[in-house]
């Protein structure tokens, strides 16, 4: 089965690496340039504030986006047109917009696999890992932009209805 | 309808509180005693790792199981036999599975919002917080049993499809 869900991961890296540059196009007029996909088990994909969100149907999987706080900071000036200072409710809410928002559209492109999401939830802590279950091969995404740091981990197993 | 939420969610508490009992009970012989329920946002409910794991069908929700260390390592050891001397990817495992469990026999107990489960994802981390989105009412349960704390926080939205 590992192998069958780390084939079906690697298939979803186009549809999630589209969704994200355009979200941030479109919503913080933000040029993210993709990096290496790697491993998740052989390098950490999180920064300082993590968007997580499931998506069951065909499948189940997990999205999960990353940003340092600096990126975090900026998308929400973008966004609501303020500053934050530091990382407050309303950068978490623009996490976890964003990151609902990626999800969204890559369960679109994944038009096959029948998903559904669940909601949003955002983590915050300087040193947060974020593991997946034994039997996924998650595969992350490093991006750079102008702001910093930003990662996109996912994994999908074959084991939905 | 953050009213319909958070009554959404507080009809949540029973079968949540029933289910993680259970789940501790039979897996690991842990007897959980649980407190007053409380709002998340007045009271954080992360312990040191917390399993995360959203639901959709008629409602969207995401349960989360927040243990300190010293809980985590002794459930480990009743469930593999071993007890590992840090959080390690056993722990992450086992933690991910009672989550997992929980969410299952939440769902199950659920049965009119026909709910699907995700992936359980785990996050370690000393400091981590778990946010919900701003529409959503989250309840944390405390829970104590011999080992340590234990917390259950979960939030439903009635956006579901």
């Amino acid at each position: 089965m590992t192998a069958a869900c780390a084939s079906l991961t690697a298939d979803c890296i186009n549809p999630i690496v589209t969704s994200t540059v355009t979200v941030f196009r479109t919503m913080a007029g933000c040029e993210l340039h993709h990096g290496k996909p790697f491993l998740v088990g052989d390098k950490k994909g999180a920064h300082d504030i993590s968007g997580v969100i499931g998506l069951s149907g065909k499948a189940l999987g997990t999205v999960v986006l990353s940003l340092s706080e600096p990126v975090a900071l900026r998308v929400t000036e973008a966004m609501l047109s303020e500053l934050p200072a530091k990382i407050d409710s309303d950068v978490v809410d623009t996490v976890g917009e964003l990151t609902n928002m990626i999800g969204g559209s890559a369960k679109a492109q994944l038009e096959h696999l029948q998903m559904s999401l669940s909601l949003p939830n955002v983590i915050v802590g300087h040193d947060h890992q974020i593991a997946f279950p034994g039997d996924v091969t998650p595969i992350g995404v490093p991006f750079d932009c102008p702001w910093g740091a930003v990662c996109v981990q996912f994994g999908l197993s074959d084991t939905g209805t």
